[in-house]
C-alpha cells in the first residue's frame, strides 16, 4: 500500500539522488572515550553536511529486530522488508549473474569437509580460493546428473561465488523452497538433511537429497572440500523494479556478489567491478550523466565490525569522510549518507540498532544537528524513523513526489 | 504478523529479563516546581541507571489513546493491544482463579444500591468490605436459578474480586459478550438493561435479564449490596503463551487480581500474594533462578494518582528507587524500568500520555539521557515509540531474537 502510494505519486525530473550506504555503520560505543565508531571517527566533511542536512536514525526492520543484508537493503530502497524476504541464494545466483528463469530453485552452497564417518570437519573447507571453487564446479557439472523418476525433467547449475561460497540452481517444474538448511552451523555433526518443511516440497527433498549423495560421491577424491553444504533456499521472484516504482534510471556500484544481486533484483544496472573506494568514487563521476539514482556501497565499515575492529571501522570512515568533497562536487540534488544496518565492533556482527542517516538537499529543513554520529543524530528532523521511509524522502527532496490530493 | 515475525525469530540462552512496572507511571506538571511526579521524585538509583541505558517514551496503544489496564500490559508484554482487547469480566475471573472453560461469558460486577424505584443511589454499595461480598456471593449461589427455556443447561456462577467488586459467570453453548453494560456511571437512574448489541445476542439478553431479576429478588432484603451492575464482558479466549511467542519462562509478581489474570491470560506463572514493595523484591530474588523473565508489578503509583495524591505518587517513587539495588544486584541482562500507562494526580484517572522508560542492558546503545523523567526522556534513543515494541527490544537485548533474512 504505501509503496503503491509513493509509486502512484512519482514525477519523473532531471534531478540526481545519490546513496552513499556505509554498509554495518552503526556502532555501539567501546573504549575509555565511550565512543562508537562514527562518533570516535574525525569526520570534518560529513560534521559539515549534517550541519547542512535533515538527520536521523533508521530502523531497518523493526525495534529490534537485527536484519540480514538483504532485508535492509530492501528497506533502504523503500521496499517492504518483510514482504521481500528472499532467500539468499537467489540473491547471490543474481550476484553472479545466473540467467535466472521463474522455474529455478537458488541455494547458497559451502563447500565443506568431513570426515571418513559423515561428521563435518570445517564448515568452509580451509577456506579455498576463488579458482579451486571454480574447478571443483566444473567437476559437478560434469560428474552430477540427476536420475530419479523425481527428478525427471529437472537440471542442475553450480557457479561460483567467491572463495568456499557457490551457488546451485536446480531448473524444473514445481521446486519449493521449504527444505531444512543442511548446514548444522557447527562442526563435529554431519550435515542436516534437506527435510521438507511443507508436504508440498517433498518431492524437491528428494531431488536435493539425490543430489547432495551425488556431490558426495563426485567430490570423494578430494583433499578438502569433499561435500557441499545447502542453505538460503529461494524461489526465484520479481519486483517492480526501481523505474517503475519511482521512474528512477538506477546504477549500482557494489562489488560484493549479493548486494549487486540485490540491486539486480530492484532493477538497478549495476557497474563492473571496482576495487577500491577510489575507485568506486571514479564510478560515480563517470557514470554520473547517464543515470537518475546511484546505489554507492562500501563495505569495509561492515567488514571492519564483523572482525571486532573498532579503529579499523573507524579508519574506513575517515576514508570515505575524505572523499565526500569528490561527491559534493557532481551536486547531487539529494545526497544521503548512511548504512543498511549496525554492526557494532563490540558485538562482533550485525545488530538491530538504528543507523544513523542524514539527507542533503537544497529542498530540506536542517535541524540543530552539527556532527554526524549516533547519539547527535538523536536530534535530527527524521527521528528514530522506518527506514523504509527514506526513499520516499529522497525523491520528496529531489522534486520526484506530486501532491497527493487537492 | 508483527508479533508471528517475532515469534519466528525468538532464541532460547540463559539470559534474564526484569520488567519493572510501575503502574500508571506517567505523569503532568503540578505545582510551582512545575514538574511531573517523576521529575519530582529524588531518584538517585534511577537517574545513574538511565544515564548508561536506552531511554524513551512509551505509546500504550496510539496517540491520544487513553488504555485501560488490560491493553496497556497487553503492549508491554508485546501483544497488539487492540487485537487482544478482552472483557475485563475475563481479566477478572483469571484473577481470582476462577476455572475458566471455552464456554464460559465473563462479567464484571459491581454490587451497587438502588431505592425503592429502582434508582441508583451508590454505584459500589458503601465499598462494602470483601467479606461482606463473600457472604453476598454465597447467598446468590443458593438463591439464584435460572429456569427459563432459553436458560436451559446454562450454569451461573458468583465469586468475590475485592470490597464491592465481584465476578459472574454464565458456563453454557452459544453465549454472546455483545450486550450493553447496565451500569450507568451515575446515580439517580435506574440501571441500563443489558440490551443485546446484535442479533446473536439475542438469546443471551434474556438470560443475562433473567439473571439480573433473580439477584435483585434475592438481595432484595439487603440494606445495601441490594443489586449488581454488570460490564466488562468478555467471553473465554486463550492467547499465544510468552513461552510460545518468545521462549520465556515468565513469572509474575503482581497482587491485584486483574493483573494476575492478564499474566496467567499469557502462559505466566504467578507468585503468591506479597503485601509489600520490599515483600516483591524478596520474591523476585527467591524465584531468579527459576524463570527467564519477570513482570514485577508496582500497583500505589496508579492509586496514588488516581486519589490525585502528587505527594504520594512521588513517595512511591522514590521507595522503588530505593530498592533498585536490590534489583541490579541479581545482575539481570536486560532491566526495564516503566509504566503501563500515565496515571496523572492532576487527572486523577488514566491518562493518554507517554510513558517514560528505560531499557538497561550491556549490549544497549546508551543516549544523552541522565536523569528519569517524562522530559528527560524525550531525547533518548527510543523517541516516543508504541509500547508494543518494547519486548521485542527487551528480547533483542538479551540476545533472544535470530538475524531476519540473509
Amino acid at each position: 500500500m504505501k509503496g503503491e502510494l509513493i509509486s502512484s505519486l512519482k514525477e519523473k525530473n532531471r534531478t540526481k539522488i545519490v546513496f552513499l550506504v556505509m554498509d554495518g555503520l552503526g556502532g555501539l560505543p567501546m573504549g575509555e572515550r565511550n565512543l562508537t565508531e562514527l562518533e570516535a571517527a574525525s569526520t570534518p566533511n560529513l560534521d559539515t553536511l549534517a550541519a547542512k542536512s535533515l538527520c536521523g536514525l533508521l530502523d531497518p526492520v523493526g525495534p529490534g529486530i537485527t536484519p540480514g543484508s538483504g532485508p535492509a537493503h530492501f528497506a533502504l530502497f523503500g521496499y517492504d522488508p518483510v514482504e521481500t524476504l528472499v532467500g539468499r541464494g537467489l540473491l547471490s545466483a543474481l550476484g553472479v549473474d545466473f540467467p535466472l528463469t521463474p522455474r529455478d530453485l537458488l541455494m547458497r552452497a559451502n563447500f565443506a569437509t568431513i570426515d571418513s564417518t559423515g561428521n563435518l570437519v570445517d564448515r568452509r573447507a580451509g577456506r579455498i580460493p576463488s579458482e579451486e571453487n571454480e574447478r571443483l564446479c566444473r567437476k559437478l557439472t560434469q560428474r552430477v546428473k540427476l536420475t530419479s523418476p523425481e527428478a525427471a525433467g529437472v537440471e542442475v547449475f553450480f557457479r561460483t561465488e567467491k572463495e568456499y561460497r557457490a551457488v546451485v540452481a536446480l531448473r524444473g517444474d514445481d521446486l519449493h523452497e521449504e527444505l531444512e538448511e543442511t548446514d548444522p552451523q557447527k562442526v563435529g555433526v554431519p550435515p542436516h538433511p534437506p527435510r521438507a518443511l511443507t508436504p508440498e516440497a517433498k518431492r524437491t527433498e528428494v531431488i536435493v537429497t539425490e543430489l547432495l549423495t551425488k556431490v558426495k560421491e563426485a567430490l570423494a577424491d578430494e583433499p578438502k572440500a569433499n561435500m557441499l553444504l545447502l542453505r538460503g533456499y529461494g524461489k526465484y521472484r520479481t519486483f517492480a523494479s526501481m523505474e517503475e516504482r519511482y521512474g528512477l534510471k538506477a546504477l549500482a556500484i557494489a562489488n560484493y556478489p549479493m548486494y549487486r544481486g540485490i540491486a539486480r533484483l530492484v532493477g538497478m544496472e549495476v557497474y563492473p567491478l571496482t576495487s577500491t573506494l577510489e575507485e568506486e568514487i571514479v564510478a560515480l563521476e563517470t557514470s554520473y550523466q547517464n543515470y537518475d539514482f546511484f546505489f554507492l556501497h562500501i563495505k569495509p565499515t561492515d567488514s571492519r565490525g564483523e572482525d571486532g575492529d573498532f579503529e579499523g571501522k573507524v579508519k574506513v570512515i575517515e576514508e570515505v569522510d575524505a572523499l565526500i568533497p569528490r561527491v559534493l562536487a557532481l551536486n547531487p540534488d539529494v545526497l544521503v549518507v548512511t548504512g543498511d544496518h549496525s554492526t557494532p565492533a563490540a558485538l562482533k556482527s550485525h545488530s538491530w540498532h538504528p543507523v544513523p542517516a542524514l539527507l542533503y538537499a537544497k529542498t530540506c529543513r536542517p535541524d540543530r544537528v552539527t556532527r554526524f554520529g549516533e547519539r547527535d543524530c538523536l536530534s535530527g528532523g527524521m527521528g528514530v524513523m522506518p527506514m523504509r521511509h527514506l526513499m520516499a524522502l529522497a525523491l520528496a527532496h529531489a522534486g520526484r513526489l506530486q501532491k497527493f490530493g487537492a
